[in-house]
């Protein structure tokens, strides 16, 4: 560049004003940014005036590659294969179809009102940026129900099948370890560890820890379940107990499912957009307007003397655009099948990336998990076989629901290897084992496999050597890559904005430092 | 009664049907009641035809009790001595006041659309009784988030001050938990209580359980909390490595906050009206129509010849009314300052019983907590002055919102012993701890002391020894009694509508015994 990075900060303050320092000195580094804001790109207003943008693919990366590219004054095109916005952030419902690559189609005929989120399903309201688009674009929110009490745990080889109430699991686990840690201290085990001071608050604290009674056991508690339930008169509850052993419960090996609340990015509190999660999507678009073109899958990609040249197909007809930069948020499934104009490193990364095939089977049903079971969204957990089973956060208590049996990857299992009337009769299977019944009162299933649906071919990027990381997240040229695959957050619609942010971020270095340097607009992105 | 429980049963089903000797059944405990359903009360159709109950009270259970008797043909009157209904299940909002009994009032004037619910706010999952009324009367529910992991533990002896997040006091306690153990289970402390199969897999166990590293060791986990959030490009998440110490947490003692989400009745998933509590009374109340008088205090109760003489004030004009029944759903605070013909006993226990003095002090701010701290929802608990801090679930995102900094019986603390400015001051400044620099956006602040408040005088009852409560669930001739406090749930709605279900399963067994034996209706409460 051959100017220091303090040069640049006074040179962007002279052409920016102070704004334009200010967050290019955030993003130096320089300054804190507090934690919970999303962070604004580091480039003067206007910086993108008279620059050409083209945009390959309109799921979350790319709509926000375009969304924010337009805030600075960039001219953006984005190209989208499908008739809709958001990708995989597709909340599908009556009248949509699942379309695979090999030509079966699968139409959803679910009643009117309910949807299922295919690919993303959640927001953790550490997601600053997504939740900030939901705020700057009025974008309704609710609860995304990610952990229930009420939930099951459900192992073949353990309690004879019968499943496990996540109240009781969880707790008579923290009862079981509470005891045995009370035991070892009250014991002496830990005289090396602890300070005599400490011992009995830690004994005490174990007792509320644990729920442990008078002598240090646990012998269950209202926390892990009843067996009467609180009423009016003499009605008064009784507690269970008949705490699952701790054999069972390492048998039973639920640590992941009985954690799953913890993982740093499933904490509550979670949310969802109400009405589905491509609302954030459609609201993205909307505010787009015609700088979004539907249904026109790109076809070529080349480099040229001013930039990038796109070539892409909307019914049938060939087109053809220039342009400065693009940024290519497609998935590596679908950008490797196309002429791409790909340096060395970038065309290996491209054709070698492998991506999962995770799926989702969600079925239409009388909503019997909330009149017969009080469980209100979350999710139980299956130890073999399709699991888990997700119950709607989403019109609580209304008559019928979409219920998800079945989320992960096809090739675990062999599920792959089954028939798609075996894949649904599996599915099925699972609820039935977890609401003996119940399973009948599902219908219409949709396979809803990742890596069989058109223009993706993939749930997402798996086992990126950091080296072809590197690589992908640097631009080729004029070519710039965004897409979740690009980020840390692998999977996840923050991950996807996040990239497309800094893509717009990487072009507005470079347009500024072109711009502080004299060079001609049309020279820039050479 | 004369006839033994199989005659009775015999009997109902001759004059009830099959349904009635059904219900009937399932009271006496013959039958099993599904686990999750509201249990309908066992008698037969159109047993209460001819029969009048007058009720007292128009909170939830004086609106459950008089709901049901209509369903079963009672000729119902309720007497309530407020303009609305609800009792203290009241979503308080712009124009509502806060009215004292020495006079004292204070106006609310929150933003339009702005509510709080300044008694029960919370619906379990496991109530069914009031789940089942909204399913009944179409009330939309909404999640009440009860945990969040963004949400604050405070202590001013521990941390210098400074809060932490509650994911890392969760965390670290089970990962500094599971330490201790793994380490007393390695060294052999515990090889009497485990078998030897079992002690790797529990070490195993505990090292997915508590986030430990390869050397069994807490030092931290993402689960805890980051110091750098994962992003785009290079930027990978950073864990932070600062686990509280044990001794630090034994200090703050933060156990009852800490475990506040597996206490039985706040487990989630919670739930809430949407539009504040007070909408399912609200329900109750059009359902019954012109059954309810507002603005209706009753000043006497007093026994006849044929059951019960009720006399109430409406606009200063005294009226009266007879009835076969009465029940009596008034807080015993407000029923001892009243005329009321009861037995020695009951009298008694009028007279003697304790109240707790639970306030909320609500406020109204810009949503903060949710732009600056990823708070949507939850509590903070604060270990000195008042606490918690609740943040509301309704309207997430939305520009304001109602804040309660401080839920707790003001006697507790001497916190009764303020003025009202005092108070407010207390209230924000615990804010500030927790949120610096935030204290000063809270505005309109309102004490609602249950202590204080007319029709009322104390928040629920507490101390009730299991003799009187006999007394008071059991009636006194025509006289009945229901409210929470004639229930194990006390202070909850579910323990309000149970009595009220009870009071009229219990007059509908008096009047089907009388019908068996052909008693005239004039006589039967008798």
């Amino acid at each position: 560049m051959g100017i220091s990075r303090r040069n640049f900060l006074t040179r962007v303050g002279q052409v920016g004003g102070y704004t334009a320092a200010f967050v290019a000195m955030q993003s130096l580094g320089l300054l804190p940014v507090a934690e919970s804001a999303a962070e604004p790109i580091a480039a003067a207003d206007g910086v993108g005036n008279g620059v050409d943008v083209v945009v390959l693919g309109g799921g979350v990366a790319g709509l926000t590659t375009a969304y924010e590219a337009r805030k600075l004054g960039y001219s953006v095109t984005l190209l989208e294969a499908r008739h809709r916005p958001g990708g995989r952030a597709w909340s599908a419902r009556n009248g949509d179809v699942v379309e695979f690559v090999d030509g079966a189609r699968q139409p959803i005929t679910w009643s009117q009102g309910l949807y299922q989120n295919m690919g993303a399903a959640r927001l953790p309201s550490v997601h600053h940026t997504m939740l900030n688009y939901c705020r700057e674009l009025n974008v309704p929110l609710e609860v995304e129900i990610n952990t229930s009490r009420s939930t099951l745990l459900q192992n073949d080889n353990v309690n004879g099948g019968k499943p496990y109430l996540q109240r009781k699991v969880i707790n008579d686990t923290r009862g079981l370890i509470s005891e045995l840690l009370a035991k070892a201290v009250t014991g002496g085990a830990l005289d090396q560890e602890i300070s005599p001071e400490d011992r009995e608050r830690l004994i005490e604290a174990l007792r509320r820890y644990g729920a442990l009674n008078r002598d240090g056991h646990y012998v269950g508690c209202d926390r892990a379940g009843i067996s009467r339930y609180p009423g009016a008169g003499p009605q008064s509850m009784i507690v269970s107990n008949d705490p699952i052993p701790l054999h069972a419960l390492l048998d039973a090996n639920f640590w992941n499912a009985e954690l799953s609340e913890e993982v740093w990015d499933w904490q509550a509190t979670m949310l969802q957009p109400v009405g589905g999660m491509q609302q954030i999507s459609n609201a993205l678009a909307r505010s787009l307007g015609p700088v979004v073109i539907y249904s026109a899958p790109v076809t070529e990609i080349a480099k040229t003397a001013r930039g990038v040249r796109v070539a892409y197909e909307t019914a049938g007809v060939q087109h053809s655009i220039e342009t400065n930069y693009a940024v290519c948020t497609m998935p590596l499934t679908i950008l490797r099948k196309i002429r791409a104009d790909l340096d060395a490193d970038h065309r290996r990364v491209v054709q070698n990336a492998q991506y999962g095939s995770f799926c989702k089977i969600p079925w239409e049903s009388r909503r019997f998990w909330e009149t017969d079971y009080n469980i209100y969204g979350g999710l139980s957990f299956l130890s073999q076989g399709p699991s888990p089973v997700w119950y709607p956060s989403a019109s609580l208590m209304s008559e019928r629901g979409i219920i998800v049996s079945g989320y992960m990857d096809e090739f675990s299992g062999g599920f792959d290897q089954l028939t798609m009337q075996e894949k649904f009769d599996a599915s099925r299977a699972q609820v039935e084992k977890l609401h003996p019944g119940h399973g009948k009162e599902l219908e219409k299933p949709i396979f809803c496999g990742w890596g069989h649906i058109r223009w993706n071919e993939g749930s997402w990027i798996e086992g990126l050597s950091q080296q072809d990381y590197n690589t992908i997240t640097a631009p080729d040229g004029p070519i710039y890559f965004a897409g979740d695959h690009t980020s840390h957050l692998v999977g996840w619609q923050e991950g996807a904005a996040l990239s497309g942010k800094r893509a717009v971020q990487m072009i507005s270095n470079k347009v500024s430092v072109a711009r502080l340097e004299g060079k001609h607009i049309a020279a820039i992105s050479a």
